[in-house]
């Protein structure tokens, strides 16, 4: 993997575990502080809250891997302190639930919420081997003839603090609306990496799942796409070295639209997939 | 529509509505009976029991329509009374959150929790008309070429309760499971409406994407697949007149395997999607 930089950092010691670290404040409640580093314009993206909570979860719940996440996106979260307010819904065997909601403060320091999460944890080391899939790899050309924002001679639009962060090499295929010729197709892939080079693991995967630019670029329509809702599966833990993502929108229509993303690793496995509704930008 | 029925129940009088009512006891607190006749061998249906709590969630936010509903199955329902607990999370202009459990009782009177659920909600009649898809009608025959339990020599494997109270005609290249010759793919696409001829609205969409044989069956697997997780997007009100239902599962590994339905109305437009986390049978 050539993510451009020398010394790789490794999971458990990068930028965006410093990034997602949670401290707990008493049993159940954890502080962290959402870092401006994962902004899209000014706000923050919704995959990386996703992680940060997702990393108190692990913490609170007697198993350590999301296997479903849904996510109801409250109002817009903003850089600095916030606190993560988790419940134990069910301790089961093999899969367990849990509840969080991430906060954040007003002038008056009251908590005001930002998301509201449902989730069950399981362990993907313990899970069978039995494969049996009609999913397809995306069909992305070779790294080296797809372009990420570094590529560009000006900075993309909607480029912003996170691009630094990631290592992403789009299909041009998917880019005709950095060109200003949207394809009218809502599709977009990616190669997606961490740009520090630190590999994936189940909590990169719930920022992946949302990190490409929306698919809703491609169907012409510019500005921001705020997510109303955002369920990921984890469905195995990726293997080290790049992943792929493959997100489509079928169905735009009275204002929203729905994301799907697919995501595999190097041993083209289907590591991870997700479904988002969207708001459409007003007047569009 | 021939479903088979002379006088033709109407929404709000029908089956269905009656079997998914609810009885405010305080406020946000509502009280239900789970009908035992939305059961498939021993098992509530997952899609029922999410327009029963979709129903109490519709009346107690200020929005009346589902959007987004998410739900964490927790422990088997069983027919037999059930209490459902609301929260209003949130109350916006155009959208509403809200978050439901279902609860029964165990032999000392003790709440169980079944379901847990976040949703939001929001007026379907406000949306505006723009549509840009790019999603196909599911293929599926002429209702004169497909085929429900009640065509079947003798009971299928499996059906139950439930079917006495759905219209079904399945797309025969999807029926080779009860045959005894699975296809291998993971499809599943029928006809859909309510055996008393009532029409579809937003809370029976909750329960038609959960309410065909598990695509499983094509894949030659046998049993329950309990639902982990459920997430329904309801994206436009159902015309009059029957549904078409397509469900597939791309990815069935590890022990688990999703399943995404689509629901057409019969004005050929999208009106929800949803996607499941399921487990597979024990030892398959």
């Amino acid at each position: 993997m050539t993510q451009g930089t020398s010394a790789q950092a490794t999971i458990g010691d990068s930028e965006f575990d410093r990034d997602t670290a949670v401290t707990l404040r008493e049993p159940g409640v954890y502080d962290t502080e959402l870092s401006a580093g994962w902004t899209i314009i000014n706000a923050v993206n919704g995959g990386y809250l996703l992680a940060v909570i997702g990393r108190a979860l692990g913490q609170a719940l007697p198993h350590p891997d999301p296997f479903t996440v849904s996510a109801h996106y409250l109002t817009a979260s903003q850089p600095g302190p916030a606190v993560i307010r988790t419940e134990t819904v069910r301790s089961g065997r093999t899969l367990s639930t849990g509840q969080a909601s991430l906060f954040q403060y007003d002038e008056e320091g009251r908590e005001v919420e930002r998301i509201r999460v449902l989730a069950s944890y399981g362990d993907l080391d313990a899970l069978p081997d039995d494969v049996r899939t009609s999913a397809a790899l995306p069909a992305i050309p070779p790294v080296d003839q797809c372009f990420g924002p570094q590529d560009a001679p000006a900075p993309i639009k909607g480029s912003t603090a996170i691009t630094d962060r990631l290592w992403l090499k789009l299909d041009p295929a998917t880019l005709g609306w950095a060109l200003g010729a949207p394809s009218g197709k809502g599709e977009m892939r990616s190669w997606f990496g961490l740009a520090d080079g630190r590999d994936a693991d189940p909590l990169s995967l719930l920022l992946a799942v949302d990190a490409l630019p929306p698919t809703a670029f491609e169907l012409g329509i510019q500005g921001w796409v705020p997510t109303v809702e955002l369920t990921v599966h984890v469905r195995c833990r990726p293997a080290p070295g790049p992943l792929r993502i493959a997100i489509s929108t079928r169905n735009l229509a009275g204002g929203f639209l729905e994301e799907d993303a697919e995501v595999w690793d190097s041993a083209d496995r289907l590591v991870a997939q997700s479904r988002q509704l969207a708001r459409t930008p007003l007047g569009r």
